[in-house]
């Protein structure tokens, strides 16, 4: 059983709207085990919307339609799966409820566009849409089914999950499809995928996908079994198996932040933190202060990009930078030594580097980065050389310092 | 000249990731004026995606391609595009200069991966690629075209904007189209549309978008008309006539960002910035440090989340947070001012406000922010209140302070 997501919106195409709703209900659906094959964009244009129902219907078991169900002229989604099914609208009292109930409960007027929101496909199944007057509808033919939906986001969410997936469980069969992706950092897509080796071996049947990004590798496995809890206990022994081998580059599942397990982890540990930013800009205390309830461990950060600065507020010794550089490991350390103990915190972190895409140099390239760690125990600076995009080089740093500080503090 | 866009990856079809890379895509091509009749997505298979080059070279003269031109098992695209236009891969030495360069600038050894990144379809032409190692891909046969792009956000985009778009300028055919983007931030959508009032008789048959966004509403008027010059003119009629009106929020054109253009106007007036941060977290520096070249102007920043460090570091009188509460008018102005004093700088700004989502009370509901300015002619601040998403009302807040800070001195 799989599916196949059609989207409606000129606003789509001329890249106004981005498409978030193909991707909740892909998610979705994925989680019951309907793997979507294709997501499809047209206008609301009734001959291509008919056209790409033809091709979806042909290719996948479920086609679900989302946008085009409102009251406007331009919204033309039921005519088109009239015209499709063969069938035309009826007056239908479960929709007319509904909406009755929410003109009623907005103290809004019963408008043409109301009544025009009562007529539904005759023959289709009502999916009821508490939240809105555009009610889902759903046809089936044979082991084939239309689902179409309206547009609005927290609508279309609101029948996805109380009304389309709870029917789609009932109708699955086929084997069981599962899939973790496991979040990694510090280490690059081709240096991981060496290091992980002989791939049959490892996944013995399973899928792994290597998907990118400047916060880290994910590592997505995928299991199909007939049988669910075989399909299970396969996709941990893999996940175990990438444990093994690269549990030092894993800090979560799913879609689990950095910044929120290292948070969960200065919890645990009841550690406070503090930063001191120079070429990262501001970048790591923003990711911190992401997380909700961040003020129990994060304390202050300061943004010392002039030398003045990283000299009055953290105490950097100026001779060290007249020495060494502003960029430097010394400098590094001397500006998480100085936020820890001015900030008095458990752990101090900085970075000192390069953003670019100017001011590089032969001995110290554009995408030079240090980055500072001070606890009471020591204090220690580590060397990254990223590309020459400032927004990368700051997000891959500020990347880089707090799985500096995750590693430091799990080993404690 | 029309254009069908077709986005590849396993991970766009589970939900993983959301496709902003076709709407980035759409956007910049209606903008030349080659309006986006399709987009599919489809998974890393040779098969599928072979079929959708088929249809979509059939449907439109433009095929643009992203996702899979990666070095891991997982990529296919090269080997797509090689069997649809009946060529294999080549050394090709512009393509290795370029991989040669980006090892070089990271200091990285050079790999397998390395190695297959330099071979490229015999008979296509090289889309630079100056970000990273995937070079864009360009078939043409006829007056029809395809375009292979890495998928990789920020690489997609350098290629799109450098050597895509200038290359089908180049190609355009048919009645001129012509679009400008005025930026605005520190109005909503609907009170804009109210100011503006008579949209037919201001646009004299000109197209207006409104596309809001967390940083402010982007204006984009569209004209179409077949003499060129008169488009030009055309659109510049109806830009005067919207700065007329709405020149108090208008801050910038196309894709220039708040930050950029409140840097121009600093070092244009000789004038240094420091920033104090409570809820913002750092946000407010991060996105001023995003400007390559800020070190003039940008001095230093402090985010103060404990209120010990709004005392140390700021000299907020602890009196002051007691009596009002850290989220408070006098905080505000007693951070802006302590930053500006204690950083040496001209101007100060600050914010302090509950981001959410708890915290809040019936006094002061999440979502409630203060932002403080201050300059050597005196110190005020201004009450926002946002909603109760964390990330939204930081993003808000850090515009609404930049902005703040652009008409204070925009005035001077």
């Amino acid at each position: 059983m799989n599916a196949e997501i059609i989207t409606i919106g000129d606003e789509l195409l001329i890249g106004q709207v981005i498409n978030t709703n193909a991707a909740y209900i892909a998610e979705r659906l994925t989680e019951i085990g309907i793997p979507v094959i294709r997501m499809v964009t047209v206008g609301d244009d009734l001959a291509t919307m008919l056209e790409s129902f033809r091709a979806a219907w042909e290719r996948a078991e479920v086609v679900i339609v989302t946008g085009g169900l409102g009251p406007t002229h331009d919204d033309v989604t039921k005519t088109a799966v009239c015209e499709f099914f063969g069938t035309t609208l009826e007056a239908n009292e479960e929709v007319r409820k509904n909406v009755e109930r929410l003109v009623a409960a907005r103290n809004a007027k019963w408008t043409n566009a109301s009544e025009e929101q009562t007529m539904f496909p005759a023959g289709a199944r009502v999916l009821l849409n508490r939240l809105g007057s555009a009610a889902g509808i759903l046809f089936e033919r044979g082991n084939r089914m239309m689902i179409a939906l309206p547009g609005v986001p927290y609508e279309m969410k609101g029948i996805v999950d109380e009304e389309a997936i709870p029917y789609l469980r009932t109708k699955i069969r086929g084997p069981a499809f599962r899939q973790l992706t496991l979040r990694t950092t510090g280490i690059a897509e081709s240096r991981l995928a060496e290091r992980l080796g002989d791939l049959e071996q490892l996944l013995q049947g399973a899928r792994l996908a290597f998907l990118p990004s400047p916060a880290g590798v994910r590592l997505r496995i995928t299991v199909v079994d007939p049988d669910p809890v075989r399909a299970e206990q396969r996709i941990h022994q893999v996940e175990t198996r990438l444990r093994n081998i690269a549990s030092d580059y894993i800090f979560g599942t799913g879609t689990q932040e950095l910044e929120e397990m290292l948070g969960k982890l200065l919890v645990r540990k009841k550690l406070t933190i503090a930063v001191a930013e120079s070429c990262t800009g501001g970048l790591i205390a923003d990711r911190l202060t992401d997380v909700s309830g961040s003020s129990a461990y994060f304390r202050e950060s300061v943004t010392a990009y002039s030398n003045t600065a990283k000299v009055k507020r953290l105490g950097v010794p100026e001779e060290l930078i007249r020495e060494h550089g502003a960029v430097s490991r010394e400098v590094a350390e001397a500006m998480a030594e100085g936020i820890r103990k001015t900030a008095g915190t458990d752990i101090g972190v900085s970075t000192t580097g390069i953003a670019g895409p100017d001011g590089g140099s032969a001995e110290k390239p554009v995408g030079l980065v240090w980055i500072g760690y001070s606890d009471e125990r020591g204090t220690t600076a580590l060397r990254f050389q990223y590309g020459s995009d400032r927004r990368r080089v700051k997000e891959r740093a500020a990347a880089a310092a707090m799985e500096l500080v995750r590693r430091k503090v799990k080993k404690r």
